[in-house]
């Protein structure tokens, strides 16, 4: 299995995160074959993502708008890299890899107790107004919060 | 393993059902243990009440009421009776049990592709008004559509 | 709406509970009415419990037996008493409300950040051979980790 | 919105598929922003896959082998077209995209009751050995199975 396309180079893309969400596997989001489901991954890309725009403050940018836009995403991926198991703690990075007119790449990373990468992934989103469901430029807030 | 206590008589009980929605077990259903994960079941009442509801016709009255009203779960039970494996085909039947004031209570029971009971259960639904959270009567018309 | 026929008396009841398991109510776990889907109050309980298990030392019990032995739920039930949304901080409560001869019955609680009750519920597990899919009766070891 | 990088032209790739399941969209598999949650794409590629390979054959191989080869997840994608509401009736259609040695690339579509494409996607899977959890060759029979 190569490295995947988004990825130039493991290492440093490895470091290149700062921001992490701690999750325990539950029990419910095992299978059959004894590890994580494989959908369950884009619960975990999604929960990371969500506590991520709250963190750098941009939930409260979609907040102060009056529920006028919405995230909605455009696209996903995810790379399964080493297998998940019921009760381990990982963490959920998330990164900001590229911020378009009305759109943010975001990459994720989904590493074990050992800092083992598990899940690679990325995606992007885009800012939709609820009411034509057009795309909306990001505002000068919003891309300074991106930007942080 | 007594009978719930909302069942009286088995085998009258199985014959009181006369709405059956068909389900296929997915594999992200199934747990590390290689059965149907338990929060599953209530996935599949909610799916075969919410089939049921609009079977009726009461679905259409909730609608027609431009969304002034919501069905919300007052309580949920379920006993697992037989286990539930990975790709069986089952019947998730419905049936009103007792209607009250701005509430109805619902019986369920999951089948196999042998008749065989796998999991029973009930649980109460309100209708609330979305505005002030306050329980609303059942209109003449929806307590037709449940009497039906 | 009155008390659970499994409650005695709410105030001495919401005080029982000792073990607390925190949760954060994720985006994919709400439905379109705006609020966490009824559903999922069963993958909290399963959290909260397996976690508990976890915490009084009965899961390596069940480890050490080499996988002998499976814990199955029999039966689940919750009231819902309050709604929960999107990112809300809860604790799920976990506590014994009975040890059978195979089995216990567990008394659940959520509550919100202001520490009002949520969802209240209770269950049955039975611990099963896998082999014999038969009840096993609760080793010396076990009763003392359930009575804890 | 630009084509996704694994479709060379719409109209013909749209044709390509010969293989449909049904799929119904649940009330617990939408969020609060009123549509199909991002994460339930995966679920109904899942969903369509297995059906697949039970339908061309591939699962009895599996079957037949003992259970000594797993398939596993090596990489998904999607890309959101179109969003998914409550109630609709959907087709996931898959079909094999590239054999590889001991994997398969596989295309899905979504589509709505209009035959409309709601979500696009691809992913590879990888044929295991549950004992070492290395690749696994595919058999004659299983190649015949995924050109058919």
């Amino acid at each position: 299995m190569g490295i995947p396309s988004y990825i130039d180079n493991m290492s440093e893309w490895k470091d290149s995160f700062s921001y992490r969400y701690p999750l325990s596997v539950r029990f419910s989001e095992t299978d059959a074959f004894g590890h994580m489901n494989n959908t369950v991954a884009f619960v975990y890309f999604e929960t990371g993502r969500i506590n991520f725009f709250k963190d750098i403050g941009l939930s409260k940018e979609w907040f102060s708008s009056g529920g006028k836009m919405i995230p909605v995403t455009a696209d996903l991926q995810c790379d399964y890299i080493r297998q998940i198991f019921f009760d381990q703690q990982l963490h959920v990075c998330v990164k900001v890899a590229h911020i378009g007119n009305s759109s943010v790449d975001l990459h994720y990373m989904v590493v074990n107790e050992k800092e083992e990468v598990c899940l690679t992934g990325r995606g992007r989103m885009v800012q939709l107004s609820r009411e034509t469901g057009k795309p909306v430029s990001w505002s000068e807030n919003a891309r300074i919060y991106l930007q942080s």
